[in-house]
């Protein structure tokens, strides 16, 4: 079988199944419209610790112990452990996972990084590489804006355009299993740099990444919108999530009915002050693993484009007035197996006809 | 096939070609022992750039340019591409790969990256998922030294047991195609913290994470020292390599006569005051490209064992006096596939039995 479906997207073999994921998240994050699909929500963003950056690596090292927890697995059974984070020289990872004893292959994709995980895990799963692997990211909005942006005790006013940085950490358990959902198709981004320089409008610089990720998805398995249920961006918030719809309008691909973004999802606009949306790796990552991950699990969703947006900027190429450069990596998301789809909506039909024959409605053929 | 021997080591079922590799170095590198062996010194480390980052995204992008020109592909041809590098967010990797327009996956591993592209590409070749990468890895000892130590321009009087941070980038093109030398296995090495703190000491620091992975991969094989020509870490130093011997003596292994590492091997002690060698995730990458691949190639050296080495700290980890956590990442490379070597060796037998049998020295059987 060619699992090469175009030049930058691959169709796995065997699909991969997401046995279990895990969120943990800080308070804001709960207090927002997702707080009740959390599995954690941490009062104290500190989580004990003397300073962001080792908070942020409790956030990673309690939730990935979760995730495995809720795939009955042990941290011995992974083959490997895939994640990153936004910390200078990934710290938030390392010191969060270093106990763990997992061989570990660490990502750096800034905010795109959970959509990378699960592109390589699955690809290593399919390829008879591993049974099992845990991936995830993370991010904290205190370790992101210090490095990033201005000490937080300055206080410093923030533009309509910026993003706030999630808390949290995203984790999931791939593995070669029958259990749904299962991830189908990858479609690996390209570095796309148009420019933008307003570290304050991440969103803009970031929708060129997810257009050119989206028009590579659709060229390379010849679909459309239409053909996903849902089409879910990473952190562009509401300026990057209207430059996407616009600019695929241009494409002409109509993105409006079935497109949002996780960075729309997660905060208030209304109450909670983070003007554009959220952000972080944490944002795409516990988005998916709480809320969206459970619909698939249903069977609520069937077919899902996940597209994790980063910014690869840092401090030093901001000041260096350097543009910022963008990448998406959108992967396949299905319920069931095609045949086990088939299965099912057989079973709903037959349903259907059992339910209009008793009622007297139609006559069986 | 079981591609997985071991609980961290896989076996690949189609070994990867590792096609062409290039080294760019700086003109200390270049006045070193392995001066001659590399492809480019050049003589501006600045790289006709205002800043030290910006000139080490110039040496990526030029070196990688290189790796290509070298194997007669053309970037377009390249299914991913798969680097890092040491500075925050990888500044380096993203602003010289970003207009290559190739499928990115950028990895951080510390000074372990380059081991850790020659791994994930070649498990997602065997996989099927590609048929060419195209990886690497860079560092440069002034954006380096600004980062994780003391500003330059201070002339800080530096430890004995501190290493050099080699500049430059080694890439290679890997390639499912049947030209020797080959990637034929993987051991993926764990986050090793043995509690050392010292930032000036990093050979000790990151040798026991090059004992684990050595351990690991012997236990996995089956193999012993001695069935290699030559094993070789990526920058431990005089330190960090003393300390590799010394423990695997413990463990029963005998390293003496066929182990050296990268950062022994690239600047002169005696006359280029780089006190305990070199170091950086460039060290491993452009030692491999430009001093060992040829020697594979020639069939020189049968079997090699390349296990680069990172620390996995940042200024902040160790402003907040976190220990440094390290890894290494093995992997094995052959001049040629095993029947390829028993043909290689039979005709040179036959030569051989055929000199012998035209000066009369003994009779054919």
């Amino acid at each position: 079988m060619q699992k090469r479906i175009g030049k930058q997207t691959v169709r796995l073999q065997t699909p991969v199944s997401i046995l279990a994921t895990a969120s943990t998240v800080g308070q804001k994050e709960g207090d927002g419209p997702l707080g009740a699909y959390f599995d954690v929500v941490e009062p104290d963003s500190m989580m004990g610790e003397d300073s962001w950056e080792k908070a942020e690596s409790r956030f990673v090292a309690k939730n990935m112990e979760l995730a495995l927890k809720k795939a009955n697995l042990e941290a011995a059974q992974m083959d490997y452990v895939l994640c990153g984070d936004l910390l200078n020289q990934c710290i938030g990872t390392t010191f969060g996972i270093k106990d763990f004893g997992i061989p570990f292959l660490g990502l750096f994709g800034a905010c795109a990084t959970v959509g990378e995980a699960m592109s390589v895990g699955s690809m290593l799963i399919d390829g008879g590489f591993a049974e099992h692997i845990l991936c995830g990211a993370s991010s904290h909005f205190c370790s992101a804006e210090k490095q990033f942006r201005f000490p937080l005790p300055l206080g410093i006013q923030r533009p309509q355009s910026t993003t706030w940085t999630v808390t949290g950490d995203g984790a999931m358990v791939l593995a070669k299993n029958k259990t749904g959902p299962f991830i189908t198709e990858i479609t690996t981004g390209k570095i796309i740099d148009m420019g933008v320089t307003d570290a304050n409008n991440m969103g803009a610089a970031m929708a060129p990444a997810a257009v050119d990720v989206l028009l590579s998805h659709f060229q390379d398995t010849g679909r459309t919108p239409e053909d996903y249920d849902i089409i879910v961006s990473g952190d562009l918030g509401s300026v990057g999530h209207q430059i996407v719809i616009e600019l695929m309008q241009k494409e002409g691909y109509d993105m409006q009915n079935r497109y949002t973004d996780c960075g729309l999802k997660i905060y208030d606009p209304n109450t909670q002050d983070t003007h554009a949306g959220g952000s972080g790796c944490a944002c795409a990552a516990v988005t998916f693993c709480s809320y969206f991950y459970p619909q698939l699990k249903e069977g609520k969703l069937k077919r899902m484009l996940f597209l994790p947006t980063g910014a690869l900027l840092s401090a030093d190429s901001v000041q260096q007035k350097l543009p910022i450069p963008a990448i998406s990596h959108a992967v396949v998301i299905e319920s069931a197996l095609p045949n086990e789809r088939n299965e099912k909506r057989n079973e709903k039909r037959n349903e259907k006809r059992n339910d209009e024959r008793k009622s007297g409605q139609v006559n069986t053929v």
